[in-house]
């Protein structure tokens, strides 16, 4: 009896461990979505850019510690719509609490706190590189707080938190839709109300390409995230601990990695046929494509079908970002279509190798996020910009937002200011 | 029997790694103070401060490995506050050792070593960037080769060693003192007989901001000490192999992300109050100033209460770099504030949350450490000045110690070496 | 009997997430390898530099899943200089096989091939740089394919594999020889057939340096590398669930951080005699170097005995890059000198420590590796050569190999593109 207490111990510290360590990667992805925004946008948007990534992340945990978590993961829901009161984090599982729950209470429930907090970061940091170069700051980091306190953890719970869309057997293993589609979603409102950049289409309708300032940061960004997934769909698997768990964290793992490779083998060739040149910007999201495709199940596919599902994704996010270029949707990064449309496919793709997954509840499930996500999103960028305005003026934006938010450059020896 | 003993090695083995995967993580720290010390120097100084900041790492790991982790742990101290021989790193516990031990020997002595040996390479970091833009490369390596060997380990052993700090009830969790502090404190006396950068400082008193020239590196290296921390504070629990301790573990993680995030809002907001601008160097400045202020007692406050502490840490260090200038001690990075004066607010905000704590023993640490770094530091400094010169030359310095000190520039390309 | 059973599992799975962890670890390496290059390339070929090496990695993943982890790790070989015809990656062990293993089976499979497929994008990495700056895109590519599915993992089932190197006693602990020679032999074959840059060697001989366009990038690689080489060498210990096993991943770490610190100094020692400058870029090769040195044994020596390893590592490299120029061997990032030279004295360094090391299986292990690759790598380039092309056109250079194989350019607002 003693001996198997131990052990139960001994399993509550490697499943936290595990928790914490996919958490701390995780959390890196903000490093990652900070360069690739960075490198994808002009030098005199630079310092914005890298403030609101900063800025958001640290509104995120926050506005998730005071109020999110508790939407999203209540003691007692009202019902699996509506969330309930929920608790204020505090206190962790007693040593007498955890060898009496039977191995239901594995793991820290602080651990679970740190991993829910980092993931709310994620889904915001997708919205800052769709409305880059042309929003007042302190307009995004208001519809931060909105987003990172109500509506994602809202979706969140209808999901992970138990909700309907879970019991209507909605299946999203690590956030393809919950995080990747909603963040995409809100971005997208955002973009529809902000309108594109100036001289981004001309006046024939002509797209004109105007290209990222430091593709290194770009790459460095994607390796982040790529490295970061790991603990992201890693993470997912919550348990660790046992031979079938462990199994399963490694299935995910390799899953993770073989998507991500065929999305940078899909972009590759599909830029090469199209454009006759390896387009690096393409390629980096095929890799990003790939992972957000296989977010919503890497661990019943095999990994030459999760090759296959994140090479599919890298075609998708090539068609999709030019596409998005003819709607006149103008997305500087190119995210609404990484994570919203890759995000759809993911989601689609539970049911290739998902036996429980029902077209159905996926379809439910898309709907739903997007819906409310929308409306929701819509609404509070209205409100917003009904009180204080969205876009910066046309004259700041000529000069750059680093000058207008920040006052300061981010590259001041390395660019000539006067070609503005 | 046979069982309990499998228990023991098995948490032996995991709190082996969790020190070993926190070690890697402040290893990660000096590649974070390496690119955010590179981004906030201008360009003609940048190749310096990245030899530095690499030669200093390997310097300190030599150092500590031939003396310092000796003087800091050694085996038999003369008295608390002298420590005694020590021994060479060499062996490790043998199996009987740990299974005899019932328990109080639970990790790698090599573990241990590599998380040590981390850390005084953090500290010494400290002090590159404070000294940026106008210091020999090999006066301050030189310096390097006394504060790693001998100063850190000294002011380390009174306090982490079991010395007469530790005696005296000094609380000092993961080093806001013992670390930071006494980096600070280093680099204060090093610009203090250095003086200004030429330019810095008008006739008439009027300071002249010299900016950055790559601040998405200096937002990248921010990123990096943000999730390099997670080892730093997490890893100073020294143990997270039953319930309680991995509780306490998350409970750090969930406390220093927290206090990073106040840190970030608190200077977004104080600056924006100041300059009407979000000053991104000021925002990176309040993320590392929220960690220092957390690093004394992670674990002992409530998230929310982390976030306010690290909150005041970000307000500190905006005021704190004004009020630098003022004196005209130039600190190119703001080191000093951030790790100097933001970690004496760490160590007396342990008093807030931690019961155990006296104010008295937390000030009688604060004048230890401060009196004894500034002291011999101050020496250490001189010795090198009379034998070697501190400063390069003014020519060198105009053309930016690049040329003087390695013969290569950072960014042949993107800079006209005709501006000078 | 129970709790043996539970104890089976945790260890099972500690030692799969251990494996896990540092084959993340290692894929960070790839990004590290990209900054790296890209930081020690000139402008114009950046984007190109960068699209290489997040296709090879993902190239890798796929040739390694598809065919190259079957031929290096067959279930049943034909004999020891042929593999066998394997599996493709499928299933994991069930919980019964774990049980009935008696500690046999003590990780996942599916986390072993993790840990593999990111080992071989490592030794394709050491490719890219050496024949950056002159060669077609596709024709790199294509080489990958050929390497990472056919050439690595046939000379590593000779050794990890079982196969007749590891019978006759070569010791190879991380692979200075199965990973960073072969990767370096396999540059070297690309560089003689490509032949050396336009305006590398002038028409007497002299030896023209063409600087790296951004250091803070190639440190930021080189600091990526030497984290992730905690990874590299500590993950291939492929245990830590006991005492012994923990020491051991404990000093790994220890030796593979000293060994990185020695080669860091004796680098900046040996430029600063010969040249009177600390050379950035020689210390950066100097920790490549000490990495390199120390993969082939990190676990017999003392610290002390590893940091000199590193050290002559890191004294060879300066040479060998030096007399690289002298043979007109045009390496633009040092990867023959830094992985083959080195590699190759790591190798042989094993017979300091290692008192099961016999100087005459090393030699054998040297020559059969070299030879191998050499013949199989040359042939592969002469193919490739014959069909596509390996160089791309004059024009193409001197504008950069970015415009003709990607389309765009890595810093467009930072360089004159008339400077060409």
């Amino acid at each position: 009896m003693e001996n198997l207490n131990k052990i139960v111990e001994l399993s509550y510290a490697l499943d936290t461990f595990y928790f914490l360590i996919s958490g701390a990667l995780v959390m890196w992805m903000a490093a990652g979505f900070a360069m690739l925004e960075a490198g994808l946008v002009r030098a005199k948007n630079t310092t914005e850019i890298l403030t609101k990534n900063v800025a958001l992340f640290a509104i995120a945990c926050i506005m998730y510690m005071l109020c999110g978590y508790n939407i999203m993961y209540p003691d007692e829901a009202v019902n699996s719509v509506w969330p309930g009161i929920g608790f204020l984090i505090g206190g962790d599982n007693s040593l007498e609490e955890v060898l009496a729950s039977k191995g239901e209470t594995y793991y820290s429930g602080m651990s679970d706190f740190f991993f829910q907090v980092v993931f709310v970061a994620t889904a915001m940091s997708i919205v800052s590189g769709a409305v880059a170069e042309r929003m007042k700051l302190w307009s995004f980091l208001i519809f931060a707080v909105v987003m990172t306190g109500f509506i994602y953890p809202m979706q969140g719970f209808w999901k992970w938190g138990g909700g309907f869309l879970d019991e209507k057997g909605f299946l999203d293993f690590a956030g393809s839709g919950v995080v990747h589609m909603c963040g995409a979603t809100a971005a997208l409102t955002g973009v529809l109300l902000l309108g594109a950049r100036k001289g981004k289409y001309g006046p024939n309708g002509e797209v004109q390409p105007i290209p990222g300032c430091n593709l290194p940061l770009a790459t460095l960004g994607t390796f982040i995230l790529w490295m970061g997934w790991f603990g992201f769909n890693g993470g997912s698997e919550l348990k660790i601990s046992d031979v079938g768990e462990a199994n399963a964290v490694a299935l995910v793992f390799v899953n993770t990695n073989a998507a991500a490779a065929g999305g940078v083998v899909a972009a590759l060739l599909t830029s090469h046929f199209l454009f006759g040149k390896a387009d690096l910007s393409m390629v980096l999201n095929g890799a990003l494509a790939g992972l957000v495709a296989i977010t919503a199940e890497p661990l019943t596919p095999t990994p030459l079908v999760a090759t296959i599902i994140g090479g599919i994704g890298g075609i998708l996010v090539v068609f999709s970002i030019i596409g998005m270029d003819k709607l006149k949707i103008d997305d500087p990064v190119g995210a609404i279509s990484v994570h919203g449309v890759v995000g759809t496919w993911g989601l689609l793709a539970v049911c290739i190798s998902n036996p429980e997954a029902k077209l159905s509840s996926q379809l439910l499930g898309i709907v739903t996020i997007l819906g409310f996500v929308f409306v929701t999103s819509l609404l509070t960028w209205f409100v917003i910009k009904a009180v204080m305005g969205l876009r910066v003026s046309e004259e700041d934006e000529y000069h750059g937002v680093d000058y207008s938010e920040c006052g300061m450059e981010a590259y001041p020896e390395f660019t000539d200011t006067s070609k503005g």
